[in-house]
Order: C-alpha cells, then structure tokens, then sequence
C-alpha cells in the first residue's frame, strides 16, 4: 500500500536483524482487515491512535500488508539459534519483537508482510509446520485461532447453544471451532447463499437465511430444553425453557451489536469478534432488562495459535472449502477486487 | 403519582386477593428511578415497551409508587396459610404474583406500592424481618440486595481490584456487598464529597474526586502487583503488570459506559449496574483493543434478596449513615424534589 493505494513493485530484499530470520512467502491470505486498511486507511489509523493501539502506521511510507503466512527459513540475523534447518516451513503469529518495540507483521512501516516474497520474522516465535502440512493450509492457522480464542473467551458451558451472526472468514472460523469442541448445534447466519453453504461445510447444523426468518427464531426451535432436561425457573419468566445462548458478532458494521442486543434471548453471552472501527450506537436497557453479557475480544493467545496449528496439521479442520483462489503477487490488487463481493470467494491466498 | 405529577390524596384500602396479605407500610425508601419514573415517565413508559420490559404503566391511571419497603401484617386474604401472625414485621421483593400476571410493585396501576399506608403482598413472598431490625432499616434490603446482585454478577476473583464509578445509592450498595465480601481495596469515584463520605463510612478504602484525579490513575496506584505475586505476562504488553479489574457503573447516564470503556484497563470486567434508559453511544474499537467484559444488570435473586435481609438484621452492614431523612406521606413531594441535591440527602424514609 502505497498512498492508499495498493501498488506490486520490487523492494529491497529486507535484512534480518538480531535474533531475527529471513524468510520466503510460501502462501499468505487476504484478511477482510486488509480490505478495510486499504479502503478506510486513514480512519484505521485515527482508530488505532484515538483507541489506544500500539500499532499505528505512517501512511506516507510503504505498508507491504499480509499477516496469514506459511513460509519457509531462507537465512539467519546475528544472535539466533539456528534450530530449524533451511528451508524448513514455519508459521508464526504476525509480530516482529526488537527490545521493547513490537512490529505488526502485515500493518508496519518497518518491516514487510506476507504479500512479499521475503520477510522477517522473530526466531523465537518460529513453529514449524508439522505433519508435511501444505502451506496452504498452514496459512489458514493464522484466521482459524481467531475462532479458537473467540470460542475460548465465550466461557462456553456443554448446555449452551452458540449461535454465529456472518458467515465470512471470521464466522466461518468461529464455526469451525465450535465444531471442534462439539458445542452443538451450531446455528448460523448470513445473507450470503455461498457463505451459508461454506458454514454447513464447516460444521454449522443450522443454516438461516435471514431474509427468510429470524435467526434467533431458528435458534429457539433447537435451543428448548427437552422436558426433564431444564433446570426450575423462576415461575415469572415467560415462554419455554430455553438452554443459554451464546451469539458470536461476526460482522462488524456499526447497528449489529444493537441488533443483536435486541434480539438476543436473556442473560446470552455476545461474544464481539467481528470488528466494528467507527462510533456505534447500542440501547442500554435491552442489556440490563436481559442481563446480557457482550465480551470484546481480538486475536489469540500464542498458545491458541500454536494449537490452531496442530488442529490443522491432524486434518480436524475442513478448511479445503474455504481456500477459494490462488493468485501470485500481481495478482493481489484483483484479488482484492474480487473479495469484495462474499459471492465469488472465502480467503484467495497470495503465493509469491 | 397522577397525570405525572406527585399528588397527596385518600384512597380506598385495597382488598387482598386469594394468596395476598394485607400490610400497613411501616418504612419506605425512595429510589433514584423513582424520581427518574417522575421527571420521565413517558420515556421509561415507551422504553418498556420498546425493551421488552414485561412491566408497563398506563399514566392516564393513578401509581402508588414505593417499592423498597418493610411493613406490617394487617389481615390474610382467601386461601393463604396464615405462618405468620398479625404484626409480624415483613419484607418482600416487590412484586405481585397472581396466577401468570406479576405486578410490580410501586410500578403498577393494579397495586399500590409502599408510598401508601397499605399495601397488598404475595403471601408465599413474605419474609419475617429477624433479630428485631428495626424497619427503617429492613426497608434497606432492597437497595442493599441490588449491589449484592451486581457483586455477584461480577464474577470476582481474589486478585482482583473493584473500581466503583458513582456513590449514588447503587455506588453505595455496591461498596457495601464489596465490602462483605472483603474484596478490597475497594477504590470509589464521585464528584459529591458528601456521597464520597457516605462511600468511605459503607467501606470504601480509597475515594477520588474525578474533578481532582482520574479515577482509573487512582485505581491502578492501588492495582500494581507486589513483586512475586505478578503472573507472567507476554512481553509485548506495555506498563507494569496490574491486578484484574472490575469496574462497577453507577451513574446511568448516556456517555458513562463509552467514558469507562475508553478508560478502563485491559482486560476490565465492567458491570453496568447504572440505569441509562436513553440511546447511548460507545466506540467498539475501545471493548476490541482491551478485550473488555460488559456485564449488565437488573434487581436480584430472591435468594440474594433474603441473604441481604439477614446480613442486614446481623448489623454486618453499616447502613445508618444513608439514612438521611424520615418524612411521612406528606413529605413526599418536598422529598423528591430534596434528593436532587446529592450533597443534602443519600436515603429518605417514608413512614406513612
């Protein structure tokens, strides 16, 4: 991204620095946080200074963007251990660690993303790629731990019924992850015929069109205790028992987590994974009339990401669906085209 | 009130129905939404409905208002047990059960509530006011058991730091459930330094004038970890390691929620005990970055409700100070209009 604008051009092949390796793109993903950095570049900016983030970017200077990689050791900076031969395959969560500063990988002025064929990465958060998984897949480690650590952070309970709101990368993630931990079934929504079909290709059990009816209807049809089942209710509370609702955000648009808060059954826990940049506008009394609950979250812990790693490489999840094209660097500025509409594709991946 | 104005007049004794006790109101609080249902009452009317609230008003019809109170069996409608004898000094959570109609009460055209002389109550709700407590401060549990809801709907863990926004009567109640629970230091925020001292006599450790220090500035003071105890922590994470917080709202007012999301720490709980019953505005990004909890609440568990009662009839909370005034049901009006002030009144009395 140069001047807000995506340009290919030849950059200097970067240096690895102290405790540092160089390494070779192998396959990286377009992020829908891609997108909106290209399309809302100085919003983000003011974003992360007005909410502060410590990652900020000059907007003025190169960003070579792409921080859902796989790619393989090409050499070593000074003061590293050198465990992993060249040429092995590796993944690594997107930061670039140099003392107390820390670089996104993929959002920095300092050091390339994915979209290049040669980055740097931090030796000691190197994982190699086990099990001769593909680096296509290994790419997917990266959005996949998104759902993990979202899942994680919903405290789940084994009566809860989760039900996802958009079925784009990220609820497609969520899904996944649910199904991993078979907190079933799993309703899920999006406007989207192709997405709603990628959704039951992950693991979703109820797909809903919300043109069609109410998401929230078809999660009361499956989330009523069978009789025998429910817990005592006080006698005031109206309609049937219904097992506790745990509704994942992942949209992000300003209006959704109002929408949801308002439709949401009581005492659900949201969990806000889709991510919303601008100001929004929420009705507190549907909160505490409903006692909700909503959790902010962001990323994964290094530990889901590693985990999220080895889920993959053990073909627990069916991400084959979700990779929907390739193209090489000249390729991205097309590819971010195309990703504009959720009818064509899921996650085009760039291999340099 | 009467065409949404306080008006003093006679009406007929009510008749308890089948199950329903009648009792003389010995002592009744007034409640911050009971001036706000004055100043509002259109507004709260068409927020109900709007939220789904089960309990709506119509305005054309009188309210008897009061529901924070303790009173006196006078008579036994049809088909009740008749445990306790006349006399028996009780509390009850206000509300009126018959059949699958609940009526709240102090917020009903159907019942009066405790700013009457009589009232009609639920008899299976009735619970004996124990160990001689006197009735001013029995009419104390239903505020108190708000701010022991609030305490345990914050899920606290033993590390962590609670921050009370606001020392209203909720500010208060909360502390006080803090308190209990030894949850300190207990760090309380408010721009009134009559409620400040009413925050540090319930058991406030440390209380801040946020016209003088931030309140979040005075919280982290108290929040650092002594060396040895901090856990580990990811090194890219700035600042010094600072135990978890848990951030109560008492406020209510649009603007507060997005002030404490802006300023809370990372990975803050906050409990939205306030009652803003406007639209309100945050910015998503702030929840996000910090992976913040919002937790909101309503009222209490009647098992919360009796544990209050008894706690208070045990003189485990120091609740003397709050009562700052005594009025019969003349004194209504001038009382209302009283307790705009923070600085002349916390809680005042009705003795009808």
């Amino acid at each position: 991204m140069r001047d807000r604008v995506l340009v290919v051009d030849d950059l200097p092949e970067p240096t690895p620095g102290a405790g540092e390796v160089l390494v070779r793109t192998l396959a990286c993903g377009i992020c829908g946080s891609d997108l909106h950095a290209l399309r809302h570049a100085d919003r983000m900016v003011d974003n992360a200074r007005r909410t502060g983030s410590p990652f900020t970017l000059d907007l003025s200077r190169d960003v070579v963007m792409g921080h859902e990689f796989c790619a393989e050791i090409v050499d070593y900076g000074p003061d590293t251990m050198r465990g992993l031969s060249r040429g092995t395959r590796v993944c690594s969560i997107p930061f670039l660690l140099r003392g107390n500063d820390v670089h996104l990988v993929g959002y920095s002025n300092e050091t390339p993303g994915g979209f290049a064929e040669y980055m740097r990465l931090t030796e000691a958060l190197l994982l190699e790629v086990p099990n001769g998984l593909s680096p296509q897949h290994a790419a997917l480690t990266e959005p996949m731990a998104v759902g993990l650590h979202a899942v994680e952070m919903a405290r789940l309970d084994r009566n809860d019924v989760p039900l996802v709101i958009g079925c784009g990368s990220v609820g497609l993630a969520v899904i996944a992850a649910l199904r991993l931990r078979d907190a079933r079934p799993i309703v899920a929504a999006d406007f989207s015929p192709r997405r709603r079909e990628l959704a039951a290709a992950v693991g979703a059990d109820v797909v809903v069109d919300p043109a069609e009816r109410s998401p929230y209807e078809s999660w009361q049809d499956v989330a009523v205790w069978q009789s025998g089942d429910a817990p005592p209710q006080l006698p005031w509370i109206p309609g049937p028992a219904l097992r506790p609702a745990a509704v994942f955000e992942c949209v992000g648009v300003p209006g959704i987590i109002h929408q949801i808060m308002a439709s949401a059954p009581s005492h659900a826990r949201i969990v806000v994974v889709g991510v919303c940049m601008e100001s929004d506008r929420i009705e507190p009394m549907f909160g505490i009339n409903k006692e909700l609950n909503v959790q902010f979250v962001i990323a994964y812990t290094p530990e889901e990401f590693t985990r999220t790693l080895h889920t993959l490489a053990e073909g627990k999840i069916p991400v084959e669906p979700l990779i929907t094209g390739h193209v090489g660097v000249d390729g991205v500025p097309k590819a971010f085209d195309d990703l504009a509409s959720p009818e064509r594709h899921a996650k085009i991946l760039v291999e340099p």
